[in-house]
């Protein structure tokens, strides 16, 4: 047995799942909505299973959702992708991460990450050998800052794993903050990862600058989405890799042999989908909007203390001025259990020094969920 | 960049598949049916898609689902499989092996492989830090002789990597030869990884033994399933894992982190799948069976000297009584590039010392797509 893996734990999303569908809560953990997602683009993958392609698609997924990410990144982000070339889809972000990890890492090389982390994020990186080196993110700005990156960077930097909106802090990095990242992995000739599921969800009519755009990062950045984030039907398991062809001819071999493929049904639906007008991405980023305020305002209205977020379905709450004699974990416990809500300790996404008084919840619910989880948290508080 | 899969080719399946439509050639390489699948399961899973629930599932799978293989495995091999504890769902098979062997190899552990093999199995193989080992499979009769396997097992073996009924071969494996694999691992403390995507595709009144269920293995063996062989939807990619819960705990933590699930609605519609009448694997089977009588009729009766197939949907066809000139790879390249037909060479299938006088045609296809292929090699022999 891998002595890496066996030592995990089940992660912590399923894990308070499981809790909160034994114990009946509402599930503000796993961060999936409750919008059962765009019925036309569900109807284009029932019309596609029933009546379309089956078979194994082409193995960098097929040409019509190829192009439709080159044209929706050339619209939102006025990148100019070759869909031949430069885009691939994968079994999900999730695999996309795994694949370029396993792809991208010769062990021994050194990669650098941004604590809090989602929990794939490092043991992933180490089984593919990679040596890591983490920088801290400090509440409450959780900012990029010059000398946090210059502690973890170095000439045997090969590799750099960067997550933008990022989860669990929801923040949405400035402009500032990624051209001096994409300086550092230049000086150290590295290559960066960027997951950037969350990119359609920011708030406040920010704009999200994918690393592709940076200057100097056409042909070292990986950018990573995620349909199932996009069209908030999260068990899709749909995602896009744009990068550089010369780094998508390796990232490509280890798609070919985690998954292969993708099913067809989906990515077809999924094309359909991106081609939508400007205008509904916009209006579900004023819902989910709406979701995050009514959240927030519930929260604070019975004592807790709500820090900001400008992106992701999160919103974290510091339990510090509770004076809560319970850490982040047992208080999630405690919620679930006796008060039936679901949320996620921020100290999971911790591998060393963990900040244990912050939790997270996920707002992309109804508003009647919101209202229920804020009622049942009146008795906590 | 990782310099194992920097060096890797595209898979041969794409690569031909590519070729195939770049010709307009009818395409007996990547092996997939001509037919759409069964339309029910289609509808179920359109019904599940537009209807249903698309965001996460558990982890693990959709209960429906595992408790459907544990019924399936009851009745078609007398497994008695807990599907809590004993089943997992992944993103096709391919994440299953891969999943497999980055969990259950620990770096430096010796691996047996059977060659030819599938492409998969090596790279990945490698890229988890195994030391491969080749058992050797000797036409014309591929079998599991005690010499070969004596030669590549060793006190050190951990893993073996196996596949049964074998592609390319077509063989299935007798229930001596299984009992000897059983003994070898169970002699050397190893895990036997069983790669049974082809278990329902076998012919002549044969019946598909799992490794699962020989004695002695039931702690040790990982058998692996194929919702998309099962039901000939290539492109659904669900896969089935199936092991004692202290192997599942470990294999689990890959999954959670190679895709973390795979989408419900196929898993309903796979779910509805399993639990067809015993009569609709049979005549499915009898369709295929017919089918590779006629493919094997055809080219035998142009001259071509046709191997016994027992499963699996190829059929491979031994060059040398042609005095070929071109060893297989050049006469596919010739093939499908001249003649408008793909087929795939067997060399693709070794790492070393391969045979290169055989080449692979898959028969799961309409009766007029063999007959045209047919037609257009008459004029190669
Ligand atoms: C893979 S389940 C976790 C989903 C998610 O992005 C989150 O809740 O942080
Ligand atoms: C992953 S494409 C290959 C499918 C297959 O099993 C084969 O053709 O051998």
């Amino acid at each position: 047995m891998n002595s890496l893996f066996a030592s995990l734990p089940t992660t912590v999303f399923e894990t308070m799942s499981a809790l909160a569908r034994a114990h009946d809560a509402v599930n503000l953990g796993q961060g999936f909505p409750d919008d059962p997602g765009p019925l036309d683009v569900r109807q284009k993958a029932a019309e596609a299973v029933l009546n379309g392609w089956n078979q194994y698609p082409p193995m960098m997924g097929v040409p019509e959702l190829r192009r439709a990410v080159a044209a929706h990144y050339r619209d939102w982000q006025g990148l100019d992708l070759d869909p031949e070339a430069e885009v691939m889809i994968t079994s999900g972000a999730t695999e996309a991460i795994a694949g370029a990890l396993f792809s991208l890492i010769e062990p021994g090389d050194e990669v650098v990450l941004f604590q809090p982390l989602y929990d794939a994020y490092l043991p992933l990186v180490r089984r593919a050998g990679g040596v890591p080196k983490l920088v801290r993110l400090v509440p409450p700005h959780w900012r990029l800052t010059e000398e946090a990156l210059a502690q973890a960077f170095s000439p045997r930097t090969r590799l750099v794993l960067f997550n933008n909106p990022h989860n669990p802090t929801g923040r949405v990095f400035d402009h500032e903050e990624l051209e001096r990242l994409a300086r550092f992995c230049t000086r150290s000739d590295a290559v960066l990862v960027s997951d950037e599921v969350w990119e359609h969800v920011i708030f406040d009519g920010r704009e999200h600058l994918s690393v592709l755009a940076l200057p100097g990062m056409r042909e070292r950045a990986v950018k990573i989405g995620s349909a199932g984030k996009i069209f908030g039907m999260t068990g899709w398991k749909v995602g896009f890799v744009c990068a550089a062809p010369a780094l998508m001819r390796v990232l490509s071999k280890a798609h070919q042999f985690l998954t292969f493929t993708t099913p067809p049904a989906l990515q077809h639906a999924v094309a359909y989908g991106l081609a939508k007008e400007r205008d509904w991405f916009l209006s579900t980023r004023a819902g989910l909007q709406r979701s995050r305020d009514r959240l927030a305002a519930g929260l604070s209205s019975i004592g807790f203390n709500v820090l900001p977020s400008a992106g992701t379905y999160f919103l974290n709450v510091d339990l510090a001025p509770l004076d809560a004699a319970l850490r982040d974990e047992a208080f999630c416990r405690t919620l679930v259990e006796r008060f039936g809500v679901a949320a996620i300790p921020v100290s999971a996404f911790y591998a060393e020094e963990a900040i244990d008084t912050v939790i997270r919840f996920c707002f992309a619910k109804a508003d009647s969920t919101l209202d229920r989880a804020v009622e049942r948290l009146e008795a906590v508080s």
